[in-house]
């Protein structure tokens, strides 16, 4: 295990600067400041330097330099992860920013080859223009890089239908922790030539191998979408709904979101412009978005149906279909902005937990008495992808209560709700990853066995512990 | 690593024996046969044992068992593999037939979990029965087991539209070289927590781990389906075609499927049965289906105008669409006994190659010349999945050559064929894996950093060369 750097680095700095450039490579604390300060102000990171090479080759060689001087790195992308991950805690940090250049989109292959930095709104947006589509959507897909994105094995809104990220992906070009490349830039649907390598550094959160370049798969671009605001009376009725609308609608459902009344409201309090559903209040809420890349049927008149059935069987309360894309997005936003409304709150103490699908209600049913037996007042603002079992159990400080008093309970309702996920099969980390925020609750939950061949992949890989120390297992 | 078993073994079978039953150890020759007799006569397996554990417990204890006595043992799901992966020389083998439960099937979270040993078939009837579609499908879903598709990545004839074997998994129970159980079996779609173990046991031929049950996704089962047998003028008009049915159907697109003359009329003059499709014949065909779980639309008169535009466009220059069950299974037929009918053509030379999608025109216009330039009277007889740019590029021998002096040509072949996918950025083996058949041919054109990272992930995981030595990578 290498250390965290103490010795004069001068030399290995100026060998880098030598190779990409002297203005890439950061030590000012103003200019560094960005890259180390994290989203939710849960950490602060520490580095002598970051480093911004501009290509594949000066990662490589800037991995190499570090290894052979026994100084570790931390990559980042966009530097919007939930666990830290993508943290320094006094190690060198190598952001992939400026390898952001798209090298390949082909609408016949249906794929693209892009660099880890490219921001995945214009990884979306050289897609459309090839028109085609590349379904990963999440909420900071205005500033998160492809390279964290598939390093985090990000999941969204859309993986009810195209899977997770680690699903979107055909091959990678990979800087290994003793700098040499793995070129694995196939454009193949199928290729079982030896192992899957490319398994080895999708979600593994940089510790493994630092990705600088992905071939993603593209899709048939959507010709129709069709979005809906949904009451549902609980969370056993939102999942008939779902039942209902596979059943109806088969791959056309690509959207099954779930929210709580706390969150839609807190939304609609903070965030300008957001307009109100419906006239009435409900508990609970759903947002459905059916999308198909064929013309053959009319998407909207089988939305109406399929809701109208759904109104009769009670499994829904009230309901509107957008009349206009400006309407779509007002529904979007209702579930997009919850996590930044919930600022306004005060403290957050959050969860990003899995079930199946099926024990969504009962986990539910479970969790929040459970956490409101903790702490009276406390508001808890679950939602989510309940599509895909992806629960966000955010919990709301009870209003008046002392910020960092509540924020100091999270590892209280760690246990409270991580008891009940493991209880049922669940995952205590079901899209954010383990970074640095969730290492210790990965260890006290993770099987034993599963645990060891983690330490052993690490060990097989990067031996010294140059990569990304400390992160997701214990270094 | 584990040297082939010499010694005694007759304390280590009779505790195994103790175990398991002693009517579940084979060492008569007769009784072992079917299990060390290869399909295609390419090998004959050796072995001291044949083991035919019950439980997953019973695969543990023989593992632990058999690595104790410094034994290796090679794993076998329904022996149908096309490389030789699931066969013997010399190691202890282990059957995994018995492992044969269905042991949840949950039409709401559309899962099934499985035991290794259940057969492909059995895994779609109950899927079925629960009104959800697994959609693996291979030539040798009658006999071959899903934890042998797994290990070896199977693909198949539905990769277009629901990929390959490893992307219908979401959990893994497997049993580790020193015996240990993971247990994996997880039923989430979305899990970040910690590396994603089960990838490194699917597709990896049981060289780093025995797969004993896995959690399968499902999905909606089709309601509608349409098949058409189509003539088009060469693969250039196929893959035009591709692109146009993908653009009017979308996902609904499910089979898209090319083949040579020589393919359909060996079909026609050995299959039993099967009807000519044309009063013509044509060069080159292509087998599309359409299928979707929604009936929201009328999926034949989708069919009718996209084939009415090709016929248009020039893409296809006849068609007929499946009036009836019996016409559209005997339009599989043309494809799906080629590899049977071929077999009546003398000696065949196989590669089972992809090439990125829109190059498969351009690969056989290189490959073809090159491979009847090689032998006057060659009968190439390519086919495959176009739509993931797989062809399995088989080859019949000349009329009235000695089968032995053209099987002889194997290496020959290999060489004119396989550089030409390297050229084009293929792959060598797309999806029937490596075993030993294509271990050399692995390690002539493979990458040396990802040979070198195969062979650190088997020493990190099975560092004494306990499980299927010399498969995949050399030992």
């Amino acid at each position: 295990m290498l250390s965290t750097p103490s010795a004069d680095l001068a030399p290995l700095l100026a060998a880098i600067a030598g190779r990409i450039g002297a203005q890439h490579v950061l030590t000012d604390p103003s200019d560094m400041a960005p890259y180390l300060r994290e989203e939710r102000g849960l950490y602060q990171g520490r580095t002598p330097a970051v480093l911004r090479p501009g290509t594949s080759e000066e990662v490589a060689f800037i991995v190499g330099a570090c290894a052979g001087a026994g100084v570790p790195v931390v990559p980042q992308g966009g530097n919007t992860g939930l666990v830290g991950g993508q943290m320094p805690f006094g190690e060198v940090l190598v952001s992939l920013a400026r390898l952001d250049r798209i090298r390949n989109v082909d609408p016949v292959d249906m794929t693209m080859t892009v660099e880890a930095g490219c921001i995945l709104d214009k990884v979306h947006e050289a897609a459309e223009a090839a028109g085609c589509l590349f379904p990963l959507h999440i909420a900071s897909q205005g500033s998160c890089r492809i390279g964290g994105n598939l390093s985090s094995n990000a999941g969204g809104t859309a993986v009810l239908r195209y899977g997770n990220a680690r699903e979107l992906v055909l091959g990678l070009e990979v800087v290994l922790a003793d700098g040499r490349v793995w070129n694995g830039l196939k454009r193949l649907r199928k290729n079982n030539a030896g192992y899957d390598l490319k398994q080895l550094f999708l979600g593994t959160e940089g510790t493994l191998g630092i990705i600088t370049a992905a071939v993603l798969k593209l899709f048939p671009r959507p010709v129709q979408r069709t979005t809906a605001f949904l009451a549902v009376p609980d969370p056993q009725a939102a999942l008939d709904l779902l039942k209902r609308l596979r059943g109806e609608a088969g791959d056309a459902l690509t959207t099954f979101e779930l929210m709580a009344a706390f969150g839609v409201e807190t939304v609609l309090k903070h965030m300008p412009g957001v307009v109100r559903p419906f006239r009435d209040t409900h508990d609970w809420y759903v947002l459905a978005e059916f999308s198909t890349p064929t013309r053959a049927f009319d998407l909207a008149a089988l939305m109406e149906e399929s809701l109208g059935a759904a109104m009769e069987a009670g499994e829904v309360t009230d309901a509107v279909i957008a009349a206009s894309e400006t309407q779509a997005a007002n529904m979007w936003r209702l579930r997009e902005d919850m996590s930044e409304a919930q600022k306004h709150e005060g403290g957050s103490i959050k969860h990003d937990v899995s079930v199946p699908v099926s024990r969504v209600p009962e986990f539910l049913g479970r969790a929040l008495p459970a956490c409101m037996a903790a702490l009276p007042g406390l508001r808890p603002c679950p939602f989510g992808h309940v599509g895909d079992g992806n629960i966000h159990f955010n919990l709301s400080q009870p209003v008046g209560m002392e910020k960092a008093a509540f924020i100091g309970m999270w590892e209280t309702f760690n246990r409270i709700v991580h008891d009940i996920v493991v209880d049922m099969d669940g995952s205590i980390a079901a899209e954010h990853g383990i970074g640095v925020l969730k290492r210790e609750e990965l260890a006290h939950y993770a099987d034993p066995v599963g645990l060891d061949l983690m330490h052993r992949l690490k060990a097989a890989l990067d031996p010294a512990g140059a990569l990304n120390p400390g992160k997701v297992i214990a270094s």
